[in-house]
Parts: structure tokens; sequence; C-alpha cells
């Protein structure tokens, strides 16, 4: 197995998280921009070095987790395929290419059996929120989203935590994700087109990508997303229209067993997640859930998840675990 | 003139604006907790001392703004209408009552002219979102709200920012206002009900007096209330059906000149309101407009304001303003 983009956040995540899950790997081959590279790693007892990518990398490997921006996977994936080599590819690259599937295994296993090299690992805020859909829309039906979200400025990568820290130090950051303050502030992702009225390219991303993994390309789908100053990970308010009637105690059965959520809803007790409870957790996490007064096939909900775990590392090291489990 | 709660927040607040806005005021006497009284504030070149409350305090007062906790405004209120003065309350103690008008300014100031002693002050989180929403009501119609708020900490006054800081700075806080972190995290309002899927306070106010003041009882309102690390001000996502077509141009046009709103929505220049840049301001900002592609009549913006300012203490004056008008 080899680790593109190792020495970033998600990188260094993913090496945690093949640790934790005990996943066997006969070798693991570390790889980065000549900036990082010769950055010296120790994983399970061995000192791995970071290399600089060649023609030849990807020779002995069979899956590459890549995780270093979208110009360097459009630039190495091909020639990792063309090696032999499976990509699970973080960047958003190829996600809407009709050839790759863009997996999260509890909602879409089957669609990482057809690939042609690549699959592609959704948004972090797309993968916690299909997830936290998936068992409600087998039982109840989708019919309209409509999600707001409270995303980790770690989004952005080390560069969004530098900003949001020095700023709150009273520092001025050394480099920067957004031109307006991250501290005490909420801020947009990236600039959307110069049409008036448009969304962020994180917005569209979580509009299309949802509609793919859930087979539902026509489901409406409205989403505001928002940066705030937590590290954790991302939270997200969601409402959601069904199909068919429902109740809370329906919601919380149909929640309660399904792989990879953990309802954690008692008001009683102030218990619901949070990015700082779900820091370092694989899980998704719902709680708040509750029925619109109005209209009573409204569901509203909160969902958290770490967005470096399973909303980037763990999902893609699951997306390997199926890989291997089918060659077994 | 008189300020009860004179020490805390929105007391601070009030005392700034009535100097910014050059009210005229014959006199003002400050009032507290017995814990503050004594305490000196500079008002206008003159030397200030908090007093604490009698029965006696209101028998020289024209209008008295209170927010001092609704123990302290259900006690005190009707004491000092007896001695014929005018109470604007921030409390959420009489916002229910029916004769008690509850009014902001821009959207119902004829309200502020059939009260019988006392006229509420809505909650921060209210008042911003149904200036916003006003003038479009005005021309297109409601028919449908959906919201999520990103809350200022100093909503929950000195005690939340206090949180926060001392999170931050690493200290374990003196007093909290949740049992979860404030410093990288989100959480709820007051504990709701026992009651499985129950709002909490702050979310059933907002339901309630948004329908109040906006006179439409019986409009369809999804509230979803929480508090990030921020203490300039009050954002709000807000997904609102409209009853009639209309276009980007259309809305910007409607809110453009309307009074206490401002609109920065240049997604080219990265301009949109935050909680910092609304920090200190009296308007209320709107920005990011954008039309559901699902459904053309429902509107998305994001509104955001100084839950100190137009959110508490700004709009009580701009309410003794109202009735100092009358009188003159």
């Amino acid at each position: 197995m080899a680790i593109v983009g190792a020495t970033g956040l998600v990188g260094r995540t993913m090496l945690k998280v093949l640790n934790e899950k005990h996943v066997p790997l006969d070798s693991l081959a570390l790889f980065a921009s000549d900036r990082s590279a010769g950055t010296e790693i120790e994983f399970r007892g061995e000192t791995l070095t970071v290399q600089t990518l060649n023609e030849h990398s990807f020779d002995a490997i069979d899956i590459a987790l890549f995780s270093a921006g979208g110009v360097l996977s459009r630039a190495f994936a091909p020639i990792a395929v063309k090696a032999g080599c499976t990509v699970i590819d973080n960047s958003s690259a190829f996600r809407m290419e009709p050839d790759v599937p863009l997996v999260v295994p509890e909602v879409n296993p089957h669609d990482a059996m057809n690939h042609h090299g690549i699959i592609a690992n959704p948004n972090c805020s797309t993968i916690q929120l299909v997830l936290a859909l998936e068992p409600i829309r087998k039982i109840f039906g989708l019919r309209r989203l409509i999600v707001s979200t409270y995303q980790s400025v770690s989004g952005a990568g080390q560069k969004g935590i530098d900003q949001l820290t020095s700023e709150l130090q009273g520092i001025e950051p050394s480099q920067r994700i957004s031109p307006h303050p991250l501290a005490f502030n909420t801020v947009f992702h990236g600039r959307p087109s110069d049409q008036q009225g448009a969304s962020t390219e994180e917005e569209i991303k979580m509009r299309r990508e949802i509609r793919r993994i859930m087979s539902m390309p026509q489901l409406p789908i409205a989403v505001t997303c928002v940066r705030i100053p937590t590290t954790g990970g991302h939270a997200e308010s969601v409402y959601v229209e069904l199909e068919r009637d429902w109740t809370i105690p329906d919601i919380h059965a149909c929640l309660a067993d399904y792989p990879g959520l953990h309802i954690i809803d008692d008001a009683q007790q102030d218990a619901y997640p949070t990015p700082v409870s779900a820091f370092e957790k694989d899980d998704v996490f719902i709680g708040r859930i509750r029925q619109d007064e109005d209209y009573p096939r409204g569901l509203m909900m909160w969902v958290v998840a770490d967005n470096l775990r399973k909303g980037a590392a763990t999902n893609a090291v699951q997306i390997a675990e199926l890989l291997m489990q089918k060659k077994s």
C-alpha cells in the first residue's frame, strides 16, 4: 500500500487509522511533495522515509491512498493505474467522472467493485450526511433536503488550523484560507463564480455528491456551507422531508444498529454530539432528532463527525478494506 | 429614563447606544442587583452610581429599560408600571402575554402604541430575522421558514464570554453556561423538556415570537438554535419559501433601502456579513442571497447582527425613541 500526501493532515490521519484498525499490510510506501520529502514517520515500529513521486513509484503498489490535492491526483493517479495499482483518491478531481465510483462503504459498497482503477472518496461534509440519511432513506424514502453546515477549519488542512491558532494568539497568520478572520467568526468556502446568487464550490460538491452516492439524481437539495472556529469535526443541521409517515422512535430504531452510526440524544442529560466529542472518533454521531410541528414528515437532526476521520481518512481506509476483502 | 441591569452586557450596551444615538434624557437612573450596587459608571461626563431597586425606584421615571433577567422583570415591572413608568423589557417574561406588545420598530411600530405599561423586546435571534424577512414578506409573502442559527456565546451574557475565554486560555472556567466546552465546539441552548424530540427554549421562543411579531400565527417555522465560539454577533442560515415568484435582483431591490438593513453580497470580493464585521454595528446585515435550484420560490440568505446591539440594546432604545416621539 502507499499513501500519497503522507505528511498532510489527512495523510497522517490515514496512518493512524491503518494502525488502529490493524489493517494487514505487506509494505507501506509514503509519498509527498518535494518540500516534505525526506520526512521520517514512525509506523508500527519502523521508520519510514517520505519519498517524492516519480513514474515508477507505483510499480510494486497494490492500493494507493491519495490525499495531496487535485492537481497531484490528476497527474499521478493515471500513472498509478497504468502500473496496476488501485487509487483511492481523496481529492475532488475524479468525483463526478462517470467511470469513477464515489463510495461510502456503509452506503454504496457495491459501487466500489465496479472501478476502473480509481475510486473517489467523497467530500467530508457529504460522507457524514449520506451515512446518516441512508438508513432513513431505505425505510421512509427522502423527498427533500435542506442542510446548513458548521465545518471545522481543519477542512482546509493545516493552513486552516494555523490561521485560527495564530489569530487566537493575537499573531498575524503566516498563511490564510480566508481573507476574513477565522477566530470568533464564520466564513464561507472558496469563492463561488461571479454570478450573483451563486453557491460556493463546497455547496455545489455536496449537492452533486449526495445525489450521486445515493443514486437519487433528482433529490432536491439546498445547502449552505459555513466554516466556524472549530477543529474537532464538522456538524450539520439537517432538515429532511421523508416520503412516508414516521415517528421519533421509528427514526431512533432505524439508525440505532446501522454500522458507523452512533445516536447521542438525551435532552435531560444535555447529551448530544459535538465537534469536540466526535474528535478522533470514526463514527458519525446523530442527535437532536426532532419532528417539524407544521410538516410532520419533516425531520430535523444534528449530524457530527470528525472530518479528518470518517470525512476523509477512515472512509478511504474502509474502501481499501473492501478491495482487500474482495481479493482474499 | 432608567436602566435596570445596568452592569450587565446588555445594560452597558444600552448606555453606549443611548449615547451614540444622542437620545435626549432629562435624567438617567441606573439599577442592578445588590451585588453590583455602588458600581460607578461614566455617562455623558457624569459619574452615575448604580442603585439597588426598591418600591419607589420608579416614582420619577418615565421609561425604564429592563435587562436583568425574567425573575427581576416579573417582580419589578408591575411596580414600575404602577408608578406611571413605561417598561421596555428585554427578558422573555412577558413576550407572549396578549396585552404586552412585542416590538421590532422597523416591523411593527404600531404595536408599540397599544401598550398597557409594558412593551417586550424580542429574543436576539428573532429580531434580526423578522427584520430581514419583513420587506420580503410585504412584496412576496412568506410560505414556510427553516432556520439554523450560529449564535454568539455573549447571548448568555458575560458568563458565556467568560467560559469561552477561560477555555481558550486553558483555564478551568469559574462559571459555565454549558456542561460542554464552548471553545472549538458547538452547543445547544437551555435544556429542553424531557420529552424525546423536544425543541430547546430558544427554538420555541423564536418560533412563537416570529409568528407574533409578523402577525402570521400559522407560518410554518422549523428552527435549530446553535451556539458557536463567536462573540461579535449572531448569524443565521435562512431558508424561506415565498408565496410568489421572485428573482435575485427583486430581493436585492426590496431589501436595499429598508431601514436597519444592509446588504453585503459580492462573491467576487469575498464580501458577505460575518459576526466579526457586524460587531458593535446597529444594522442587520444580509448576504449570500441565493435561489433554490429545485424550488425556485425557495430563497436562501445569511443574516448577521450584533446580538447585544440590534438583538437587544439597540432595539430597546429604538422602542424608547418611538414612545418619546409619540409624547412630543
